[in-house]
């Protein structure tokens, strides 16, 4: 019984996911949606929390290889999924994420170079035909979002891969979304007015055809 | 140039495989073998650790998802395959592992009940080819086994599990043991001395027909 709907928000560092959300809730709440949940991704439970630690902070003594990276990033996946955001919708609410398996897609897939069958096929043993119903993907030229990022302070363990890493996720994200019509790009270079002006157009016109 | 050799001592909890281990490096060194290198899985990395608390001690907020366990177990094992047993075998030493894929084929497939196909797809898309020269599991009723884990002190979350997981484990590992000429089979229920004769035997019948 899950009448609930999963928004989720995509894009690379910096390209205003943030922003993208609190418009996304605004929009909810102004058609009259009365639970929304937001998580964010790897992370938001209490054991995907520290899942995430790891990834995002490594240890000083060993290089995390890639292959665990993944394996942790699909592990926080599994428990946010199961323990938060199924939950959510079997009672009717709305869950908006910020990012979920797309970001694995284009950051392991597209920027590390793992192989898309590989990427598929793990996604589909993990999460089954589970699937967000809506996707926002903040489309922009990684330069212009890495320098905003660096901006906001210090850059994580990921923040600090070469440029080219974050072209080739580009790519996989722009392939995604063309692909899928639940998916709609953003253009993120855009004014801030323009960009949230797009994204209520886009969300609206989802809320009037997918109930 | 691997020319080391990886050996691993499985077996459920209680069924001797801290003094199965000391009778392997016995029987190594006494065999010649200069450099002899021990790990335990999960584990044996200052990242692989992590994933191992997270796994034996879970939260107490929030339970771990079968596939959250599977996913750190993996995680953990090619932190240690990739940052410890590869480049130790590279430069000629033995590896002694205290536990190694066959547990997780045998816990989280036969116990768990998590399809053999997905089990051996996983090993495979992590571990690629790498696979364990020798193998002694230790063989003992379940039963038995747990008493001697209680007894030895406090329970972790997966000797909490009932006995009838443990049963579905050991008939995994024999099957196995069965179907692979690099597993041998150590009856566990035996005196302390007749274990350790065997496995001499064993290691010593394996060491002058591998070189």
């Amino acid at each position: 019984m899950n009448i609930g709907k999963f928004i989720v928000v995509e894009g690379l560092e910096g390209a205003g996911k943030t922003t993208a959300i609190r418009n996304v809730i605004e929009t909810l709440k102004a058609y009259g949606i009365a639970e929304i949940e937001t998580t964010r991704e790897p992370g938001g439970t209490p054991l995907a929390e520290q899942m995430r630690a790891l990834v995002k902070e490594g240890h000083p003594d060993e290089p995390l290889t890639d292959m665990a990276e993944l394996l942790l990033l699909y592990a926080a996946r599994i428990q946010l999924v199961d323990n938060v955001i199924k939950p959510a919708l079997n009672r009717g609410a709305f869950v908006v994420g910020d990012r979920h398996d797309m970001s694995s897609q284009a950051y392991q897939g597209g920027g590390r170079g793992f192989d898309k069958a590989l990427m598929e096929n793990l996604r589909d043993t993990v999460l089954g035909n589970f699937r967000p119903d809506f996707t926002l993907y903040m489309d922009l030229d990684p330069a212009i979002g890495l320098s905003r990022a660096k901006a906001r302070g210090e850059l994580d363990r990921i923040e600090k891969m070469q440029l080219d890493f974050f072209h080739r996720t580009r790519a996989r994200y722009l392939e995604m979304a063309n692909a899928d019509d639940s998916i709609v790009i953003i253009d993120a270079s855009q004014t801030i007015e323009k960009v949230s002006e797009d994204i209520k157009a886009a969300l609206e016109n989802w809320l009037n055809h997918a109930g």
